[in-house]
C-alpha cells in the first residue's frame, strides 16, 4: 500500500478504477480469452482500448488510478500502461464478476484516502469526445461528494436492443443536471426499445461514481459478509490470494446499483459523448465511421483488394485479403483463424466461439 | 531422342500428348503464375489434375506420354510424374501458346513412331467417368487412323456461355459414331447458347487426336514455314532454345482446327463422361457435388467452423475458417491470401488478379 499512499497528488480526489475483464467473444478472432478485446487497438489509432482508456481519465485522475484485471492479463496490462506504478495493476486470482474487481478497488482506495470519489469505467469501451465525458464525470463526481452512487445515462442515438436502460426521476436538490434514477432494466426486445427511448430512458454504460465507502456500504446493505471481506482483503493483501474465491460472483448491477436505486440511494448524470461498447464488429463498422457503401478497413488498407464490396476487412498484415462482389460482409484475418461472416450477423460469432469449444479447439478462442 | 524411340511398346500405337499450361487466374489464389492450376489437387483425391490426367491416359498409351509445359514448371512436373523418362517433359523456353507446344509434340513423334496417332488432352481438365472416356478416344482413334482431325465434342448438360461450340454434320462413311464437323463457334451469349444446345451443338473440350503427320500438314497448308520450323526442331532438339522465340503464338483452334473444318477435314466423337475445365470456384464446387445448400470443404473440414452458411470454403489447413450466415459464398486460405466471394462472381476473381499486378503485387498472382 505504500505506492499507493503516495499516489494522492492532483485535483479533486478522483479515483479512476478500470476494470479490465470480459472475453469480448464476439468479436473473435481478434478478441480471445487469451487477449480480450480492451488490449487491441479496434479503432486504428495506434492505442488499444486500454490505453485510450486510461489516457482519458489521466486529466481527472492524474496517477490515481486502479487496474483490476485477470491474472493472466497482468503483465500485458502492465506492458501497455508502463507509467502505472506496480501496486496499480490489481490482479484477481480468478474471475469473480465486477462487484468483487470493483469493490476490492473500493476497499483499497477507501484506506489510503477516506475522502476519494472513485470512477469505475471499463477497459474497453469507446468514447469519441473524450471532453465532454470529463465534464460529465465532473457532475457525476459533485454529486457523488454529496453521497449519492452516481451512473451515467447514455443518450441514445437510436433505440438498441444490445443495452440496459437507465429510468430517470426527478431532477436532485443541489446539484445541477442531476436525476434521481427509478430504476435499471434489462436488454429489451426492438418495440420495448422504441419506447424506452421515447419516453427519455438512458443506456446503462455500467460507470459508476461513488465515494469508496458509500459503495462498500451499499453493499453491505445486502450482504453484509461480502462488503467485510472486500475490507479486510485490503486491510492484508496477503490474503487476496487464499480469501478471492469465498468471494460471490455477481455483477455490481445485481449486487448494489438495482437494489440502491430501489431505495432511491442512485442519481444519474446525462451524457452525450458518442459511446459505444463495441459489442460486435458491426458496432465496430459504424464507430471506424467509413463513408456508407464503401469497405472499411481496421489495419493495413494495402493488404486488401475489393471489387464491389461493402463492409469491414481486418488483414493481420501478412496476408493479402481480396474481397469480389461481397456487400456489408464482415472479414477477420489472424495469424491462426479467418472469419467470414456479415454485419447483420455479427452477433452470431459467439456461436463460432461455443462450437470451437465444443469441438476440443478452446485455444483459439 | 533416344529414350523416345524406347517408348514405343504398349498396345494402339496411341500417344498421349498432354499440353500443361494456362495460369487458372480465376482460380487465385490457389492457381498462381508460379503453381497453375494443373499442379493442384482440385478434387480432394490426392492426386494433382495433371496426375489424374495421366492417370486416365496411361491405359491408352503406357509410357507413350509427352507432357509439354512451361520451364518454370518442368521440374514440379517431373516431380508429380516420376516414373516418366526425363525426356518425356518438354519444357518450353517460353509461352507460345498451343500450336506450338502440341505441334512440336507431333514433330517429336512424327520422328520416333510415324504410323502413331496422338491425342492431345489438357492438363487441367476434370472427368468423372475416365472408363467411358477411354472410349470415345478409342473411336476418335479408328477416325484418326483414316486420316481425319478428330476432335472430341462433349454433350452439353446446360447452355453454358463459358465453352465454345462445334457444330456437327453429316456422319462419316465407314466410321461408326464419328460425323463431319461443321463449323467451331465460339462461347455463345445465353440465349445463343440455348440456341445451340437445342440444335445438338457440343462443347468445345479442345481435345485433339490426329496422325502427327497429318496434324503438322494440316498446319503446313496455313502456315508452311510453322510446320518446317517445328519438324526441323524436333530433328535437332538443340536447336529448341533459340529457335523457339521465331514461332508463331497461336491456338491449336485458329491455327489448324478452324481451317481444317472449313475444308471439310475434321471429324467429331460425341462424348458423354463428366467434363469440366474448372473455369472457377463455382465449377469447382458444382463438382466436388455436395449436398445443395451445404457447405463444401476442399481440404480437411476439421478446419473449417460453418454456422447457417453454404457455398465452398478451401482451407490451407493452418488456419482455422469460421463462417458465419452466408449463402453461396467461396472462401479460399492460401499462406499467403485469402479471398472471399460467391458462386455468382466467380468469374471476376480474374479482376482481382488484374488489380494485383497493377498495383506492383505481382509475385501474389
Amino acid at each position: 500500500m505504500d505506492t499507493l499512499a503516495r499516489m494522492t497528488e492532483g485535483v479533486d480526489g478522483f479515483w479512476a478504477v478500470v476494470p479490465a475483464g470480459g472475453a469480448g467473444t464476439r468479436l473473435w478472432p481478434l478478441s480471445r480469452a487469451s487477449a480480450p478485446k480492451f488490449l487491441h487497438d479496434l479503432t486504428g489509432d495506434g492505442r488499444s482500448l486500454l490505453q485510450t482508456t486510461a489516457d482519458r481519465l489521466a486529466p481527472l485522475a492524474g496517477d490515481r488510478m486502479l487496474v483490476v484485471t485477470g491474472r493472466p492479463h497482468a503483465a500485458a496490462v502492465r506492458e501497455q500502461l508502463p507509467d502505472l506504478p506496480e501496486s496499480a495493476v490489481v490482479s484477481e486470482p480468478s474471475p469473480r464478476d465486477s462487484m468483487a474487481a470493483i469493490g476490492l478497488a473500493a476497499a483499497m482506495i477507501e484506506r489510503v484516502d477516506p475522502d476519494a470519489v472513485m470512477g469505475s469505467f471499463a477497459a474497453d469501451h469507446v468514447i469519441t469526445d473524450p471532453d465532454a465525458f470529463r465534464e460529465v464525470v465532473r457532475t457525476a463526481t459533485a454529486a457523488a461528494r454529496e453521497g449519492w452512487l452516481v451512473t451515467i445515462g447514455i443518450e441514445p442515438t437510436h433505440p438498441s436492443t444490445g443495452f440496459g436502460y437507465i429510468r430517470p426521476g426527478a431532477d436532485l436538490d443541489g446539484v445541477q443536471g442531476v436525476r434521481l434514477v427509478e430504476e435499471f432494466v434489462e436488454k429489451p426486445d426492438a418495440a420495448t426499445a422504441g419506447e424506452y427511448v421515447a419516453a427519455g430512458y438512458r443506456w446503462n454504460a455500467g460507470m459508476f461514481v461513488a465515494r469508496p465507502s458509500v459503495l462498500l456500504d451499499l453493499l453491505a446493505d445486502s450482504d453484509p459478509d461480502f462488503a467485510r471481506a472486500l475490507r479486510e482483503i485490503a486491510a492484508d493483501p496477503s490474503s487476496l490470494e487464499h480469501r478471492w474465491d469465498e468471494l460471490p460472483k455477481i455483477a455490481i448491477d445485481h449486487a448494489v446499483a438495482e437494489p440502491a436505486a430501489a431505495a432511491g440511494r442512485v442519481a444519474v448524470v446525462p451524457g452525450s459523448f458518442g459511446w459505444d461498447d463495441i459489442g460486435d464488429f458491426a458496432s465496430l463498422k459504424t464507430l471506424l465511421r467509413e463513408p456508407a457503401g464503401g469497405l472499411t478497413v481496421l489495419g493495413d488498407a494495402a493488404h486488401v483488394q475489393a471489387v464491389d464490396a461493402s463492409g469491414l476487412v481486418v488483414p493481420s498484415g501478412d496476408r493479402v485479403i481480396a474481397v469480389v462482389g461481397l456487400e456489408d460482409v464482415v472479414v477477420v484475418d489472424t495469424g491462426d483463424a479467418i472469419l467470414v461472416t456479415t454485419t447483420e450477423r455479427a452477433q452470431d460469432v459467439k456461436a463460432i466461439v461455443a462450437e470451437l469449444k465444443e469441438s476440443g479447439r478452446a485455444h483459439l478462442t
